[in-house]
């Protein structure tokens, strides 16, 4: 390395902790600046992404900082969805074939302040919280920041500004200032889908009234709503309703609405949260929407990654994890490249765009998935296919495996050989000309497809 | 009609100047703000899109205020494409087998002009230039704009707000600034390929250097140039070249690169415009964009439309006439919703985003096929058999001309068969077991096309 390189990195969420530390581990001068004041101090507020769930690809970038055991000793394991239908009893639906592969219920608070107090421990990081990034001057690698406690701006120069200001990003509009210059292609796209948060509380015990290791679906076709386990013995609950019709935001406007509603349509949940209605009306109800945009970086000097660069929907539950995944795959080519930062930035957004886009897009279709076709009777089938499968065969790999269990494919690859896969077993459990094939000679067809698709990129 | 309604329309470009002038003959009062000096005082510049495409959709629209015959007589009809190979004599390639099928070559300042003065002239319409708008505040249709050569800021409100400010809209950025509110979809898009104009002057009589009646195509793979006609004799013509390569505008960055690229790309344009390195340094280089965006209107109160909403690039010269269209289409749904605006404004969005969208995407496809296919084999043949089916059969048009000879038919509709329509000649062309195929049998599967498509959609 020429010198040691100050890197200014906006945002100190869950990717921009985990950056910063990383670069500091590199030797870098890092200065974090964070919008929000300092959530180890001070009470952020309930009701928005209380946990999330983290898998192999977050898992492998944690590990690049020496953080992978010391989380996951904070994670509930979830093995599958456990389904609870309309009618009948629930059923349970595994991730995987195999015994090793679960996917964690992880605190998003907890984790953010693991990662805070590592970067404080680090010397080579300065943070400073409440500090509004107010714009980025790309060519000189200039933020200017407005500290709300004091109303004071100040500007502050680095070799390089890194941006992971979330969806919302202030770098990524200063990008989008110099359209022109740029040819910064953007796009934001919304479902008319809502969501909102509620919770079950531990019992008189403080156990966890539902099974604990699982994501809990209640599929209603056009709504759902789903569970996740915390370690308090508590759950978070996350209602995805449209905003209209009857099942809307807008439409459940009174207490009498909504518990109607849950009595029609959520009935075995109203015992687990008698207080949902109040929670209903105390909480905010959130937007789902997907970011794209290219390019990622401006002169060498500004780089975007995480949702900053690549928001989307939390239905593949893999939000969090593509952006520790942008930091590991960063790390990568900074092996390669040093701090050359043209080059570093380059490859690195012609390398994580592409994919980007496709675990964007595979969110989406997991949204229709989940709330619409979880308890369809084709899916099932083809999910036992799909588990037998995995459990007879090692070296198979159902979509939701291959894009939750294998960081060493990428999303692209990942998808593509998935939504192959899909329509193969798609056919299989449809069309009668397979009515007698059995798992082997599934398997061989599985086999054949793989080197088609992928040929040596796929062990 | 209740009252008189105060309408504030943002933009006096094209659309907005048509717009107001129908609006004000409806009986509302018209307050229409420009953000650039008069163009009839000032000289705005060159360099920038001198002259436009006129085709049926816009002539439709202009028709509404009784302009249609005053502009068509400062037209100049192009019957067809001329295509300049770089090898080999020029040939005409006609836009349809009917005579009455051909676009116009129309100066934009000079139709802006036209328009302008018959805003002028009615009553209920004050125009005032050298106001820039600031953003709108949705709710209450109130238009904050500075005034350029006095630098005040000033508000007016309105019941209605119609911003027709062009591809940079202010009045989008304000619904955009409402992003959660309206769950407002938006993407903008860049071709690596920009623009840049050069001219071919008149000769020394005054005359046309080359063939009048036409565009002129000079379509060379990744790189294209294109004239349009002018009444004084001389031609626009707009160089299509990428910014990165060999045809870069970035690597023609010297008056001898530039030199030695046009003798060996453009060698028969030389002598027409000796002095085309001169003005390649002069003109600036403009960027090709594709913005859409979803919803176009808030609240009943605010309304964008043109280029505000749907910015397209050129290649299908249906720039201008999708935004004249869309001051027709809002005039029809003015006519079943009187002033409702947000019957009017919500039924004029569903109309017209979809068909927005279609000429967006069949735009881009023309810009593949002008720069790149335009002097293939395939598609020569192809285009002599469309318009073999033209001359004979009067109930045959192509893609090409359901899109610009047909504004019964909306874009999208006009996209759909005409692509299908495109993939039957195609396969017609290529395909051996068509070899002896009859004009009369290709007919007939053009009719059973048509009619499985559009069914009673379509005469």
């Amino acid at each position: 390395m020429s010198k040691k390189n100050k890197i200014i990195v906006v945002g100190a969420g869950l990717c921009g902790s985990l950056l910063a530390v990383r670069l500091a581990q590199r030797g870098f001068e890092v200065c974090l600046y964070e919008k929000l004041p300092d959530m180890r101090k001070t009470d952020l507020g309930a009701g928005r992404s209380i946990n999330l769930a983290l898998s192999n690809r977050g898992l492998m970038a944690l590990d690049r900082v020496g953080l992978k055991e010391d989380i996951l000793d904070q994670c509930i394991p979830m093995l599958g969805r456990i389904i609870h239908p309309i009618k009948g009893d629930t059923f349970l639906s595994r991730y995987s074939g195999r015994e090793e592969d679960y996917i964690n219920s992880v605190s998003r608070p907890g984790l953010n302040i693991e990662l805070l107090n590592l970067a404080e421990a680090n010397d080579n990081i300065s943070v400073r919280f409440n500090c509004k990034c107010l714009g980025v001057e790309l060519e000189t690698a200039t933020a200017t920041f407005q500290d709300k406690s004091t109303g004071e701006t100040f500007s502050e120069k680095g070799d390089i500004v890194i941006g992971t200001d979330g969806a919302g990003s202030a770098v990524r509009r200063s990008l989008m200032a110099k359209t022109a210059e740029l040819l910064f292609d953007f796009s934001q796209s919304f479902l008319r889908t809502g969501y909102k948060e509620l919770s079950i509380l531990p019992d008189d015990n403080d156990n966890w009234r539902i099974h604990k290791e699982a994501l809990h679906i209640w599929p209603r076709g056009h709504h759902m709503v789903i569970a996740l386990p915390n370690l308090d013995g508590s759950f978070t609950l996350t209602m995805f309703h449209p905003y209209e019709g009857e099942a809307g935001f807008n439409t459940l406007n009174t207490k009498a609405k909504v518990t109607a509603f849950f009595e029609k349509y959520y009935p075995d949940l109203i015992p687990h949260c008698p207080h949902f209605a109040d929670e209903y009306f105390e909480n905010p109800t959130g937007i789902l929407g997907t970011i794209k945009c290219y390019p990622w970086q401006a002169y060498g000097k500004v780089l975007i990654m995480g949702d900053a660069a690549h928001a989307i929907v939390p239905f593949y539950g893999q939000g969090m994890n593509a952006a520790f995944e942008d930091v590991r795959v960063l790390d990568d080519v900074m092996n390669e490249h040093g701090d050359d930062w043209e080059k570093v930035f380059t490859n690195f957004q012609d390398l994580r765009a592409e994919n980007a886009n496709a675990i964007a897009d595979l969110a989406i279709d997991n949204f229709y998935e989940m709330q619409d076709r979880v308890d369809d009777e084709d899916f099932i089938k083809k999910r036992k296919i799909e588990m037998k499968l995995e459990i007879e065969y090692p070296d198979y790999f159902s979509k939701y495996s291959l894009v939750t269990f294998r960081p060493d494919l990428d999303y692209k690859k990942a998808m593509k050989l998935g939504r192959e896969q899909d329509a193969l077993l798609l056919k299989i459990c449809t069309q009668p000309e397979f009515a007698n094939i059995t798992l082997e000679e599934i398997h061989q067809k599985m086999i054949a497809l793989k080197q088609s698709m992928l040929a040596g990129a796929y062990p």
